[in-house]
């Protein structure tokens, strides 16, 4: 059995139990979860239906059908841009109406939703994701490995990145070392659109990078991630040029500590919470909590943001297998901002680090 | 007024003529062109609501503030990590039930109109999309002005990537060659991954580049656009490397021709499917109907897909100011394929070409 194969069986298991007669999964890194088959179709059908009475059917557009037959899935249906999808999908499953359909709440778009209603006949009733983001949450051996392979990638481009910044260097040219580094290790694409930014700038959590020129005194805070074989990776480091004030020491040193206290606090057993409340308590110790303006951090894996939200109000309990960044930041407005970030691993006994880029202050020279 | 105040109006006016008393306007693009604001929240909660009895107001994800605030747009909202979206929303616009309410249909989530139903108390009746894609349709001088440089941009990281191939450069050179291009010419960041597919990998439309170093008697089929200033150029152009063999030269007379007729046959009065009829027409006359998988293009703007989709079947009239790609392909699986693709304009008299680089078949030397 393909690992494909044990995923569609626990689903098959979950109809069954919950009495599900068709299970329609829309979103790529669902599919892909699924299928192996890493598409992403923008406004195009894309679908795994399941269904009670038949074999599973992957619906994709015409034209992802030879990348569709690659990913070795068994039942393909091709979806051209004149068919009407939902012909396709009343010709597989058959008429309804239905009893029980489960879809994805999440990303099933309520205009998709009116038009599968005239083929199921029904309102649905059960959301998809409990199931599919419960089994995505414990990543597997082989997920974990890849997740690995990702995270080094990632801090090679920090470490190219870092050895090429000097004052007058751009932001765009950082971004450019960044992202062909890591394409040259082996890197499909970038988690998201890689960030270098610099000086007040990095007082922007989601600034964007542009043609600013590092200058002396700068903080320069590189936040990047790397694709590999389906799987997301995310680091942020942040660096200074020239001599830092004191007040740059001092936010870096709460921030550091911030990142380490999130760290220790990550333990199979104990609710997500733990985490942003050891961080966010540190960096108030400090007297900086209204500048850490969001989440301690986030689930990592298909998606670079997924399931769970390491938030300060999340009771989820931390189970081994979960992947999730580490990443407070204090941001003081135009002024600067520093963040730390790491993709963290909750295991039996603790946690294993992923990205390994070192966290020590740098201080790089300004001439 | 801003073209922001210009096109809010557009709506007030709308809302009044349909009696809508809200509307919720969650999709990036369509934030973006109401407000200036550029931002992808993820899978936080951002939306600007306009509703009968006040002023419209900007929900942005706290850590979002200060770049919205940059934005110049007057009444923002923050909704933090912990925050209940639905209680902010109820804040502003009160208690429901409201009796109409439009949302896009065809970006809300069924999970998030459930909740929406907890504060309109009603089902949403309209589909704010008819409204918002009808405007972004025809693109207004500013519009086009911009389109014109981000088409400029994507043209000479075509003329870079050609000006580097040579037997044994790889995909992935490629596209770092064509990205850094791009970026150093003021791109904000890609319109999609960008395409260099090599050999028989060039039959596939949507592959991904990877280590495949350009072997003698390749095609070398390059796909890319630019963002810049939030909107997106895309252009494919296909080259040979080394002597080609009759098919690929038939292949690629017939790709161009259909290419061309594309844009003969572009006019504004006519219906939107004329365009993929002349340029499918071509191709069949070739003899290669069977392997040209795809619509002939698609709407262009602030997405890199968008209305109007250019299918055989769409009776949409061709207005000026319309932006669309026209790009027939024909793909031999396992051999290779040819696609070529540009941006053209609808104007009053005719059509306006915005991506300029060469089109007759460049024959590179293979060593």
């Amino acid at each position: 059995m393909s690992i494909y194969d044990v995923r569609i069986s626990r689903i098959r298991d979950w109809m069954k139990e919950r009495n599900v007669e068709v299970v329609l999964v829309t979103s790529p890194p669902n599919v892909f979860y699924l299928t192996g088959f890493d598409c992403h179709p923008h406004e195009r059908f894309m679908a795994l239906c399941l269904y009670a009475s038949g074999t599973e059917a992957l619906f994709v557009p015409t034209l992802e059908k030879e990348a569709a037959e690659k990913s070795g899935f068994s039942r393909i249906v091709t979806v051209s841009d004149t068919d009407n999808p939902m012909d396709k999908v009343r010709d597989v499953v058959g008429d309804g109406p239905f009893g029980s359909l489960a879809i994805e709440k999440q990303h099933l778009t309520v205009a998709r939703l009116e038009q599968l209603q005239t083929v199921f006949g029904t309102e649905p009733t059960v959301a998809a994701e409990d199931l599919l983001l419960g089994m995505r949450l414990q990543k597997d051996e082989a997920e974990i490995a890849i997740m690995k392979k990702a995270a080094e990638i990632a801090d090679r481009g920090v470490e190219a990145a870092i050895r090429a910044i000097e004052v007058g260097r751009t932001e765009a040219e950082l971004v450019t070392i960044i992202e062909s580094t890591m394409k040259s290790l082996g890197a499909s694409g970038t988690s998201f659109s890689t960030l270098v930014l610099t000086g007040e700038k990095s007082a922007l959590p989601h600034g964007t990078p542009g043609t600013r020129a590092i200058q002396a005194g700068d903080f320069v805070l590189l936040d990047l991630g790397a694709v590999y074989e389906g799987y997301c990776s995310d680091i942020t480091r942040t660096v200074v040029v020239g001599e830092p004030s004191d007040e740059q020491l001092i936010i870096y040193e709460a921030v550091l500590a911030a990142n380490l206290a999130g760290i220790a606090a990550t333990k199979a057993g104990l609710p997500a919470k733990v985490v942003d409340a050891a961080a966010r308590q540190t960096i108030e110790g400090f007297g900086y909590g209204e500048f850490f303006t969001h989440r301690v951090g986030h689930g990592l894996g298909i998606e670079v943001h997924e399931f769970p939200s390491m938030h300060g109000n999340n009771e989820q309990e931390l189970v081994p297998g979960m992947v999730f960044t580490i990443e407070p930041g204090i941001y003081l407005p135009n002024i600067g901002g520093v963040r730390i970030e790491d993709d963290v691993l909750v295991t039996e006994n603790g946690v294993e680090i992923l990205t390994s880029y070192p966290k020590e202050l740098q201080i790089l020279p300004a001439n």
